[in-house]
């Protein structure tokens, strides 16, 4: 055996008594390269908080069984600035937001994959936050982040850190929800205030010079959907995390789907004082705004009470309530009932007036 | 009914009859807000090219029957620049390297997300150009895109498009694969010329002011995973596709997880004269670059003759070759024997000779 071999053997068997560990400070282009630095830094960080039986082998896939007639996938990135708000940061929403879209289709979620693109010169100890909170998010919902992949690009070409979070559930219940499954009488439900998370963020930069007492609503969504199809087996026709374009955007999309109307009444829509008040500020209506962790139901109406029950029942819909109803006005056409007794129409969200809260 | 909700209802009845059109040439801040815009784009673009009875609810998680004992879920991020480049694009990279990494599990790949990180500007034809890319590579390899996402990031938070696909693929045959399977007298296989896709891109950057005849060899590798298992049911012990890092990263991931060695004959490894060349200008060694259609196989030895056979009678695979074996060498190591009869270490990437190569 040469020098040279000696010295690859000395650090291999190095590697393999040590925890893996990553002494740069910041990321750089060596870290998306496939090689050692990447091999350390999903060591050091991603296994060290994720760990996991179907992790653990750092295969490019993970292998799982799974008893399932039929499955729930999806995926979404996230892009939020700033990384880190009151009540989260972009490891809570890109593990929250996945398994919310898997919970509302009455799934149960089972696996996360998450794949970050990383600028250079990102604070490794950022990571390292936002990879602790995926795992905790991870853990609060019960799903486990089993598979992965790291990217870096040049200074200049990102924002930091931007994540992509794919889910896997398996739908155990005999449910088919769906927004084409609305019909005129149905209720509909929200679980809680709308627009904290968005109202949150924009506060969170700074640039309203806006101080007020308000956290992102950021929460797995599985255990409140749990206990609603619980309470209401039948009679839930669809469920809508509403987090982009709000709400309003979410019956939009609803009474499109099924070919009826909503109507909304304006007083029974539950929105804290703070983010009515910055609403204003920003000439936006609440109802656009985006929440993390709040569900929109449409459930038949004779189910509404019960339905109500048990949203309010757990603590992540106690201040639900049933904000209006589906109806057989035009098809597709959203009105809000105003507190002074008028109407007017809640359009799909034109432009953007809450960039990046995602 | 008022004015302003006729107009509203007029615009619901127009989109309802029209195909969805994106009017703007260029990617906007709006497109990624969740309103009428992604819908418009989303429809426009992503659900004209991958079209899908799954993909066609537009809700936010696609729900599928998978008759599924084990399932493989994989992701990766691709960053490559340029976009466009001899003989592919990021939407074939990103599609193909998806199917893959499921493909080399073993594993029968079914359904694809796709999220876009697009940089406000980027031109919208660029993005159907990527989109039916996808589709196209989609149907070669007999996946569907059946859920995704789109975020705008603001301009210079960005470049131009980034894409994260998952996939979901079910393990129909009886085998498990796994470098920690490897063990010494296992031969080492890969399925063609190595390096052409990571040569072309850099060549494609035009820093170099070279002129080769070279494409990507990016290509769905499931069919030829297939072959190969038919005719070696037992004794292939694990494949990889040699993506980031080539062979050599691939060789010393697996001699790491087997506790093996491995030898490679460097006069056996396939490469092109021109990936050759380049290397050498680049001052790297072709086994480090980057395949995306290019899988390496640990065949116990006994199969090897009929591996390279399957492998070559597959058009993806014609140009196949033993490149060496696993050995009782120090465990971790990966030793090339040079043409001239000497040994040198083939270590672990370290750095990054290659940045943005997918």
């Amino acid at each position: 055996m040469n020098e040279r071999e000696r010295q690859v053997l000395a650090r291999i068997e190095r590697a393999r008594a040590a925890r893996p560990r990553v002494r740069d400070e910041r990321i750089t282009l060596a870290h998306g390269a496939g090689g050692r630095a990447t091999a350390d830094l999903v060591g050091a960080v991603f296994l060290e908080q994720f760990r996991n039986r179907w992790l653990e082998p750092l295969e490019d896939q993970a292998v799982f069984a799974a008893d399932a007639g039929r499955l729930a996938f999806t995926t979404d990135s996230y892009v939020v600035r700033p990384l880190f708000f009151p009540g989260g940061d972009i490891g809570d929403l890109a593990v929250n937001g996945t398994v919310n879209d898997l919970a509302v289709s009455g799934a149960r979620p089972l696996h996360l994959s998450a794949a970050f693109v990383l600028e250079e010169g990102f604070p490794v100890a950022d990571l390292r936050r936002v990879a602790a909170a995926m795992a905790r998010a991870a853990g609060a919902a019960g799903v486990t982040i089993v598979t992965g992949d790291t990217k870096v690009v040049e200074r200049g070409k990102g924002d930091g850190c931007y994540i992509t979070t794919s889910g896997v559930g398996v739908l155990e219940r005999d449910v088919t929800l769906g927004a084409a499954r609305a019909r005129p009488g149905d209720a509909v439900l929200v679980s809680g205030p709308v627009g904290d998370h968005g109202i949150t963020v924009m506060l969170a930069r700074g640039d309203l010079g806006i101080e007020a007492e308000l956290r992102s609503d950021t929460a797995p969504l599985n255990g409140l959907v749990d206990s609603l199809l619980d309470a209401v087996p039948e009679g839930v026709r669809c469920l809508r995390d509403a987090t982009r374009g709000g709400v309003a955007t979410v019956l939009n999309e609803i009474a499109g789907a099924c070919g009826a109307g909503a109507e909304v009444r304006e007083d029974a829509v539950p929105v804290r004082p703070a983010v009515r008040g910055a609403s204003e500020l920003l000439g936006i209506d609440p109802l656009y705004v985006a929440c993390e962790g709040r569900l929109v139901a449409v459930v038949a109406e004779e189910h509404a009470a019960t339905a109500l029950a048990a949203l309010r029942a757990h603590p992540l819909g106690a201040d639900a309530a049933v904000i209006g109803s589906m109806t057989d006005g035009p098809s597709g056409l959203v009105l809000l009932r105003t507190a002074f007794g008028g109407t007017r129409v809640l359009d799909t969200l034109v432009g953007d007036p809450l960039p990046r809260i995602c």
